[in-house]
């Protein structure tokens, strides 16, 4: 038995190093051949550590199954049933309850009936005898006496070896789940995103659990040169780009369990609940877009951008006077883009290997080629696409990526005219020449369109391309709270609320959307929700005596009080963290060091760019041999590498159409056609660290990205620098 | 102040009672000028209740604010902030906690640094003098003057009069809240399917809370004759028809809290969970459809449907060689239909007054008329559209819903057989002379397609109509594991999952569907997820060596394990309701009495159809004079009430299209165009009831829609049925 925690009170170990001393106390035992192990903790579930944390809270990372000893005093039903509430709310599964029979109470019978209904066996055992009243030697001797007595006791009517036994079968069954769950799976499961040919159920990973930054994943017996079967591995995707606050947050936990607890689901439309109207009211005080002042709750990014298309070509029909019904209405993008899986967002793509073959698909637009940001042999560039640089010129260097989003001096220079220029000409050409007519331009305002400001500024500064009729014109509409030329619709499901480090990744650009789009990391990471905010005038275009003319969408879970809550919590978390300089040590090691700005971090709503990951790692890593390119902003990191054996230099284009559709990368690398082996090595290397955990990563053609949380310890991600350090220097 | 519970042992007041008696007492109270009442539970928040059940969910009707008194003892810490968060996961606020000092384990300074962070005052009391030993007449005198002390030196020692102050002020805010928020949400909050023009804050209805069938709606103090600000109404929509197992279901929020404590959210694509395949396995082997094996995962009806008509679409084109780049692939389907607001699926519906303004609206398909069911002066009877009544004959009458869907009887006669040959005539016009493609029948397979059958047997029985090329034909497909003609998706969104009293939908039409789509119910009604189940053919249509014919399609919260934990459990009560005959009473009362089968429940799974509103209602209602025609099945009530107004006789059709849009009926009756007189003036009726309750419906121009959930008590709904025979009869 391994009693916890260490009584050694010269110097109270920290709880990450008490939860590996268990760790490793168990993992020897398991070696050395011992097959059962009692952690004993002090206390209640919830009774303080060493530190101060709630136990409970404290060994969730190894999230041992529970033999909860029940407690047989008066209360304690209730404190009995709430301790396994406590613990079933942090992802414990309890295996047997024990408490002493108290012919008084009985709160035996009670519980037993309780947990009967769980299939959770309960064990009452006899009650021990009193404790002396006195210490003496001879009342001491009597205690032991009667302690053995009562021993004896416990043996004789109590069926313990049937209780280990029935301990030792839960862990085989799980085991045996565990081991069974990948051949399972690949029965049933149809995958998003995943060619199944070929795909074999080794190819399945299952995960036991997931905390903080870490999922718990299965590794088979055979495979695995460790004694424990299960490994942690770094969610260095963030779980598809979703994961904020950690995984198995018990804060996330509890707010959906309230919210599920006060509302379940109440229906939206005619009504209001206060997790809506928080959540709605958070986001308008704090997006930092005065323009965006309605809500429009969906459940995921491709049904918010649903949303977003629908608005914003109904305003552009309603101000140029076009009848949508008799001729195409199209959108203005960038290339590469990608904006959901549902067909008519789908449509806001260009056509391509992707998405040509979906039988509906049909794309309505023009994607506009942009220019991409690295660095290179230490120094910023902003690399040109081959086929503009006869019109713009070659890439460009910048001293530092705060330099690059000063936006303001881009639009003024020689080249972000030249390239204002080209996108005039273009759309021009297109609207003069090719009769296309545009309803919005749809953008992810940062990683894709880093140059959006460009956009923006040429489809609202020349409304004149637009309106090719003699309709409403744009000039009626005073700029400052009007949309001019299209409606701009900001994609910022993937970039938005702290993914690049600000809440808003609109003012890397310092530009106002009429229509934007959050998911993801709205939650937290813990569940699908999305917002898709609007202007006022976006919201007019819809009023009207006509019932019909309303914005006709709306899902049964609309504004589920659970999301909301939980969306609520999350971003009052994030802001709280930003607010107290949590991430004050990222932004210090991003400062560039002008001569005229000294290195302080007094103007937090500075345009200051930075990352989680260090630009140290950043700098060093682009001097590579194997490395043609690096960038980092936020909690994004992504690692371009020269390909070998294709020989050419290639590209460190981010497509994140291209991201999703490759996610299958690693599941069979027979079947996603070329893919650099340079960066296939590295992953590979990354997810069988010897380290204290594996990482996982996607790899996307010759580009490995990883991402954080953002609340990830710098430790863990200092120790994955050191490992892409060792491979890549 | 209050004690409960009673203690009148005689007998044991039901729970029901023991809520409504504090209810009525503390409603009392207010209307005499009593502005503070403490009602003092026994024991702690899970301590059983008169009849065994625990006192938090026993009176979490009333949801009162919480004066939470923790526990200053050993172990106190544990127990007090576990009792804290079995309140929270029950939905109830915490306003305040108290406890006794003790100085020896000083529980009160760590929780009083707990509860901080919280925002929850925490008030440490002191301890009180013990209790003495004996219980002699001078003991208790000594007793009775120590604790006279003692409340001295509380009434010193502790600001009593500012805790009340503190409580009061707590309860005032929350009612300025609750005052506020109909004109918060009317500034912030874009509603779905809602025409915004002319809704007033006062349209808007304030939801504080909600439990089991019924929301706790705020009545203003000007509005209400009532003293309470609260008012409990019947869900009678199942809000928007996702409602199951309860608002506030505290089995439903334990299972969402422990899958985010055990995972939050974990990226799906290579990996596997336990709540995603044990919900996959659970749906494939207990749907009742051998064909379907597959299970994808997205978030809502809406993108569960657009993954079934990609699936629809690629088999289809596969096995044809169609190339639908090149050519329109189109859907067969039924008029009103409603498949979701994405732009896709819109797609499926026939162009509307509602869909032809959403500007890429492209109706893709062609849409069959078709009967409709109904009971009219004490008869069942199918209706045939007026159109269709030259080529298929007037209405059917028959002696029960269960001889309505003896499907084989019905595709035997000689209505179904004219029915099938119009059906097989039109296709065949459609292909031949205006030379269509069709790649899948998509319907709801009941209460738009009651007559599902006879779709499913022309297009199944008659691959050649289908298949006017030379490509691979539909006879070389074994009919037993193979589609044939079309691939057959139903969208079992609101009907399936017992939402009309069977599992599946498609078990009344005795058909197996290629693709079928579940949603709304799947998780009891808390939280949006949605599976397309799918056969291995259809499967397998995607499979290919290239990743690019892989089904693109995955959100990033895909099979969410909180989501799929709740769809888990839901789905599992909901079996064990069934399989335990907890609707055994609603199916005797709906059990034909035929002559050749005595009226016994030992064939449950006949294709018996019964409701849970009863059938003398059903009969009675259709022979009202305002009463047009009355169906019901599982939970679904519909009333079509006769246009006195409009003078003619009105139709009895269900549009679930209509259904959606329609919501705002009832928040601005000035927008919506007609609606009949009658049916709002019923739902009025309803919704102002002078009983225990209002009641929410919907009502669509002059149908008056009343459902329920699976767990909704008979009392009530009879309670209901007894206001609409005030009403009608």
């Amino acid at each position: 038995m391994l009693r916890v925690p260490n009584t050694d009170t010269r110097q109270i170990p920290r709880d990450d190093d008490i939860v590996a001393s268990v760790h490793k106390t168990l993992s020897d035992w398991a070696g050395s051949g011992v097959n059962f192990a009692l952690v004993e903790t002090a206390g209640g579930v919830h009774s303080p550590g060493p530190n101060g944390n709630s136990q409970a809270d404290l060994y969730r990372p190894l999230r041992l199954p529970i033999v909860l000893v029940a407690d047989s005093r008066l209360g304690g039903i209730s404190s009995s049933i709430s301790a396994y509430e406590s613990l079933l709310l942090r992802g414990y599964d309890v295996h047997s309850v024990l408490l002493f029979r108290d012919e008084y109470y009985k709160n035996h019978e009670y519980l037993l009936n309780y947990f009967q209904k769980k299939c959770i066996p309960l064990v009452p055992l006899p009650s021990p005898p009193p404790k002396p009243s006195v210490q003496d030697a001879d009342s001491l001797a009597r205690d032991e006496e009667a302690m053995t007595t009562y021993y004896g006791r416990v043996a004789q009517e109590t069926d313990v070896a049937s209780l280990l036994q029935q301990l030792s079968s839960k862990n085989a069954e799980r085991i045996d789940r565990l081991e069974s769950m990948a051949s399972r799976a690949h029965d049933t499961i149809w995958y998003p995103f995943t060619q199944h040919h070929g795909m074999e159920a080794k190819d399945i990973t299952p995960i036991d659990s997931a905390y903080d930054d870490y999922f718990q994943t299965f590794v088979g017996s055979d495979e695995s040169q460790h004694e424990n079967k299960l490994r942690a591995t770094f969610d260095g995707s963030a779980s598809w780009w979703t994961q904020g606050l950690g995984h198995g947050n018990p804060s996330l936990a509890l707010s959906a369990a309230y919210a599920a607890g006060r509302y379940g689901h109440v229906m939206f439309p005619g009504n209001i609940h206060e997790p809506a109207l928080s959540l709605a009211e958070l986001l308008i005080e704090s997006i930092g877009n005065p323009r965006l002042r309605k809500v429009f709750y969906t459940d995921n990014g491709s049904t918010g951008m649903e949303v977003a298309v629908k608005m914003g070509l109904r305003a552009a029909c309603d101000r140029y006077g076009w009848d949508a019904s008799q001729e195409q209405i199209s959108i203005l993008g960038l290339k590469g883009s990608y904006h959901g899986d549902t067909i008519g967002v789908m449509d806001c793509s260009e056509p391509s290997t992707f998405n040509k073959k979906v039988e509906w698909y049909r794309g309505r637009g023009y994607w506009f080629d942009f220019p991409q940001v690295k660095m290179s042999q230490g120094v910023w560039k902003v690399e040109i696409p081959e086929n503009l640089r006869e019109s713009l010129g070659s890439g460009l260097e910048f001293s530092s990526l705060d330099e690059i989003f000063d936006m303001e001096e881009r639009l003024q220079s020689a080249a972000g005219k030249r390239y204002q220029d080209y996108i005039r000409n273009t759309i021009q050409d297109l609207v003069h020449q090719h009769r296309m007519k545009f309803g919005s331009l749809i953008m992810e305002p940062i990683i894709l369109g880093a140059g959006g400001m460009l956009f923006w500024s040429v489809v609202r500064g020349h409304p004149e391309l637009f309106d090719t009729s003699a309709a409403k014109s744009a000039k009626d509409h005073p700029v400052a709270t009007s949309w001019s030329g299209l409606p701009v619709i900001f994609d910022e499901v993937f970039t938005g609320l702290y993914r690049l480090g600000r809440k808003s990744s609109a003012s890397f650009l310092q530009v106002d959307s009429d229509v934007s789009v959050n998911a993801k990391l709205l939650t937290g990471g813990l569940l699908p929700l999305c917002t898709t905010m609007a202007s006022n005038e976006i919201f007019q275009a819809f009023s009207s005596p006509e019932k019909s003319d309303a914005l006709l969408h709306g899902h049964s879970y609309t504004a589920h009080a659970v999301g909301c809550q939980v969306a609520v919590d999350s971003l009052q978390t994030m802001m709280q963290m930003e607010n107290s300089g949590s991430w004050d040590g990222y932004r210090q090691d991003w400062k560039p060091t002008r001569s005229d700005s000294p290195a302080t971090l007094s103007a937090r709503d500075s345009p200051d760019v930075w990352s989680v990951w260090s630009h140290g790692l950043v700098s060093d890593l682009s001097h590579a041999p194997s490395v043609d390119g690096v960038f980092a902003i936020g909690t994004v990191l992504s690692i371009s590498l020269k390909d070998v054996q294709g020989g050419g230099k290639s590209s460190m284009r981010f497509h994140p159409r291209s991201a999703r559709s490759g996610l299958t990368c690693d599941v069979s690398t027979a079947q996603i056609g070329y893919t650099s082996t340079a960066a296939r090595g590295l992953q590979q290397r990354l997810s069988t660290s010897d380290g204290e955990f594996n990482v996982h990563s996607r790899v996307l053609g010759n580009v490995l990205y990883l991402m954080s949380s953002v609340t990830s310890q710098p430790e863990a991600l200092r120790s994955i620098e050191g490992l892409l350090r060792e491979a890549l220097l």
